[in-house]
């Protein structure tokens, strides 16, 4: 797959998995799904999805710096991945390396964040792991259940079909700013919940979904390199944004779309739904008083389009999520890249 | 369960959990099991079981300095709680966290140990998560199948039953003195493999199972305080021990019966067999030509007896297995500890 291969990423995750066979009872190929899709049995009617996912980079930048968020955000970001699927939780195991000088309380406060993630899920944490080591690192695997061999891949959009989300984006990048950018910007409030309710709404009628763990365009850009097309957003998306996130911006003289464009997401899903069905989704969407958000359209381009400074702009996604790796983790440096993509976009 | 809270460990994972909810899908309760056991639908025929397992202390201590090492252990713990459950293994997902500096071979190295470790199984990685971090830090969660809903606990053991392991104890303590303690002591081979051929023909006789990942010693007074009794071990007990981890202690002048105490098992299964099944089960397990090793006995008292100087002791688990973290990882501490203790049952 050469055009994922243009990604630091998605050659990291290849090149680690090269190795190694694929399951016969797993029912996604690498990268083609938030979470593994898998037969427990060959005859199997249904298969259950499940997901690691480690939270240390975050802890390590500071990004996470309050333990209750962080045992919060290790349920949410793994159940996240579930919700993508399609499918409902089932539990979360849970590895805890606890470096020895931890407070009693600063360790309740971790356990705290995710009795409370784990409930506002509707789930259970299924057992755990726990050792001592230097850094504070928490890693979750989440496991899932879906009806019916019913799921959702991040495969199989069609052009013309319509883009949505399940919600506002730019909370992830908002607060990524108040906690490493600007730290006299006031408290961002920033608990977000996996969107499980709406998944098995979006199981019914989506051709393709996945998480926005690492924003809106980072998500975009996968999509349109597993799919072999590309999107267009709708000449207003500045509505698709959450309003205290632009307001975070504004103060600190930020580009509106970066909200879109940095890689701390909000963990809404982005999923395409065909025009035919689309009326009968949004019935059904009314039905648990949700209200999904339009952000454009498939296209048949393989570019992520949107009306930026009076014209319509393709953005270089592939710049943007290579920038991470590039700059190693320094985050000015990062956010130095994107204001520079966005003045040579201003003045191209 | 204040038998259990006497053990530190015991305390640190009921404190941790002391928050959550158990699953009304989860078969198993704390303690009870080496994977968690979980129906994924409430009329599920049968269960599912699920374990989470890091690998940090010991690359931190340079117990496990091979990168091949440390790929094979991260797949073999994982599994062998998995057999310890009498499953059929389905299939791991490994987390890894990834200082920068490590060689693009080093890296190498590390999945051909997970990859190796997975076929020697029989068994398939079904996905992953990777992140940057300060130190190497690998986690997996292994998935298992258990059929006609049979399953092994670490429960229900019963006075008489006869102990058995699936093969000779000692390496893994052995291995760790030629890393830990004596490192021009000659190369140890430890490759332990996770027993699940044998776990399903234990699955069917055992009243109860455990892995002795934590050494023979540790892995009885865990046995000892779930089921209220307790284990005489044979006479000929050192003939229960691997012929070339004894030759490692000798050359060291440590005591033998140190080969079952000391916290770094071998990955063996401990199991109780009734009396009326054993010669059914002996069968079984002759037709995999696999013969198991006779330990001893189930006893009444909640104590651990064994012959030593010349007399029946009964050691003193509890001390023992909070070392570890009274001594907060000080290797030769601990090593001496045990000495002292040895020193004692020897002018008793």
């Amino acid at each position: 797959m050469p055009m994922l291969d243009s990604i630091t990423e998605n050659r990291i995750i290849n090149s680690l998995a090269s190795k190694f066979c694929r399951s016969p009872l797993q029912q996604n190929l690498i990268h083609e799904s938030d979470a593994e899709i898998i037969k427990i049995r060959k005859n199997s009617e249904s298969p259950i999805t499940v997901t690691i996912d480690s939270i240390s980079e975050e802890i390590e930048t500071g990004l996470y710096d309050d333990p209750y968020l962080i045992g919060w955000m290790l349920v949410m970001v793994n159940f996240s991945d579930i919700a993508a699927t399609g499918a409902e939780p089932v539990g979360i195991l849970i590895s805890e390396i606890l470096p020895d000088n931890l407070s009693s309380e600063y360790i309740e406060n971790i356990q705290s964040g995710i009795n409370d993630a784990v409930n506002k899920c509707g789930s259970y944490v299924l057992g755990g792991d726990t050792n001592s080591g230097k850094n504070l690192i928490l890693t979750g695997c989440a496991l899932g259940r879906s009806s019916q061999n019913k799921y959702l891949k991040r495969i199989s959009c069609q052009k013309e079909d319509i883009l949505y989300s399940t919600g506002c984006s730019g909370r992830g990048n908002a607060y990524a700013v108040t906690k490493l950018i600007n730290r006299n910007e006031s408290q961002f409030s920033f608990y977000p919940a996996a969107r499980l309710k709406e998944a098995l709404i979006i199981r019914d009628y989506a051709s393709c979904c996945m998480d926005t763990s690492d924003g809106v365009i980072s998500t975009l850009d996968q999509l349109t390199r597993l799919n072999n097309c590309g999107f267009e957003l709708v000449d207003e998306w500045i509505k698709t944004v959450d309003e205290e996130a632009l307001s975070v911006f504004k103060n600190n003289n930020l580009p509106d779309w970066l909200l879109m464009a940095g890689q701390h997401g909000e963990f809404e899903l982005l999923f395409t739904i065909p025009p035919e069905k689309e009326s009968e989704f949004l019935n059904s969407a009314r039905s648990i008083n949700w209200v999904p958000v339009k952000l454009g359209n498939v296209i048949e381009s393989k570019v992520i389009r949107l009306k930026l400074y009076g014209r319509i702009v393709s953005i270089d996604s592939e710049l943007i999520r290579n920038l991470p790796h590039q700059l190693n983790g320094d985050v000015k440096g990062y956010l130095q890249a994107l204001l520079e993509y966005d003045r040579f976009l201003r003045s191209d």
